[in-house]
């Protein structure tokens, strides 16, 4: 029996609100963040897609976000994995900096060039940044030359895919259910690889914050319906769309 | 090297303030639990007492207290294990009766044997009791006979030993900083195995709520300094005293 699959994908962040560029710096969830982290558990809970564990990053809203919505679905007692591999994608020189300002800056084509395409990384972050996690102490056991400097969505995939097979694929060939509480660029790579999206047509996939994503696998871990179901299929539609303008 | 451990107790429940037998009843924390979770989480912080991985039972007002006691302390990404191993102490038929009514009824000698005797258990629970966890799905796993029906503190100890050799105990051997959050009942077994306590004896100690309890071990696991030390020794001397007076 495979299990199955549920991705949520944290609501807004206290920098969202300032529509900053975030990536791996561990901004908290504003209180518009915490609303759609409850509703995303009574999502779960009126669904009765009861996880059976939860996996979720190194980072504050995607931990906060599950926590939340466990609390609120009577699940908080699964067991919990984390780790640095579901992390937001690493923004590079971009972490801090004002979207709209880096936009007027460096223009329409290079702005979208790093926010949207599969393979062009922003430039790298300084060690010395107020920005950096060079020397914070969740990420003092990887080498140096492991801890990203900036990453673009294929190095995401690159770094998520390995955590897929050896932690997530065993939980669901045991027949769980599992939630993956993560960001919007580790959960985009997992969609691609399941849906076998193009390195083209995932620049236009936005996973919409709060509501899960549930995926029921075949036996090869492929998805039976591709794309999956929102467990709110008209609030994810309106969700889509928002995020796709987001920045603007 | 021998790590460090470190005991939390959780916080004033929704149920404490009800003077209502607790145990495996899974009430939430209330506003003052909430804020002593966050006090405990300051004087980790202050001390620089930096857990590396937290273990809790699967008990809501424990888990909420490490969630908000670590995401004060910065040190919410840890890895986090559960087990029922570390539970309050099942009240049997007394879970969800009051305090105070139950003093009444049964006289001061019955009532001081049941709270605080080492080894007499309070009558089991029946299944159809709506304060019975029989058909929780967190202990679905566990065979019938393996779910208590009443438990004195030695038939804690007795469930909660093999956890801490079997989870704790590696941890420690590995040199991390442990955080243990659970009840005032499974961690009194811990004290009580840790430090020796007579089963006479151990009916007197009291363990505070919300105030993180650091014991340093030796390499056979038992206390440089007998009884450990709270991080806030006074604040931990005046909440003993109360404590002690509960349900009177």
């Amino acid at each position: 029996m495979t299990g199955t699959l549920v991705l949520l994908r944290h609501g807004n962040s206290e920098w969202n609100a300032k529509n900053l560029f975030t990536g791996w710096v561990d901004v908290d969830l504003d209180a518009k963040g915490e609303a759609e982290a409850r509703r995303g558990g009574e999502l779960l809970k009126e669904s009765g897609v009861l996880p059976d564990v939860v996996h979720t990053s190194v980072l504050r809203r995607a931990i906060r976000t599950s926590e939340i919505a466990l609390h609120i679905a009577d699940r908080h007692w699964i067991p919990v994995k984390r780790s640095w591999r579901l992390n937001e994608r690493h923004y590079g020189a971009l972490q801090g900096k004002d979207k709209k300002q880096t936009l007027e800056t460096y223009g329409e084509e290079q702005f979208m060039l790093w926010r949207r395409s599969y393979d062009v990384p922003p430039p790298p972050i300084e060690a010395g940044s107020e920005y950096s996690q060079f020397d914070d102490p969740r990420y003092a056991f990887l080498p140096s030359e492991a801890k990203p400097k900036a990453e673009c969505l294929k190095d995401v995939l690159v770094r998520a895919l390995p955590y897929w097979y050896d932690e997530i694929v065993p939980d669901l060939r045991a027949g769980k259910t599992v939630l993956v509480a993560a960001h919007g660029n580790s959960l985009r790579a997992f969609v691609k690889h399941l849906d076998s999206i193009s390195d083209e047509a995932i620049s236009k996939l936005n996973i919409p914050t709060g509501i899960p994503l549930r995926y029921d696998l075949d036996d090869d871990l492929r998805p039976l319906k591709p794309g999956g179901e929102y467990l709110d299929p008209e609030a994810a539609k309106e969700a889509a769309a928002a995020v796709a303008n987001q920045g603007r």
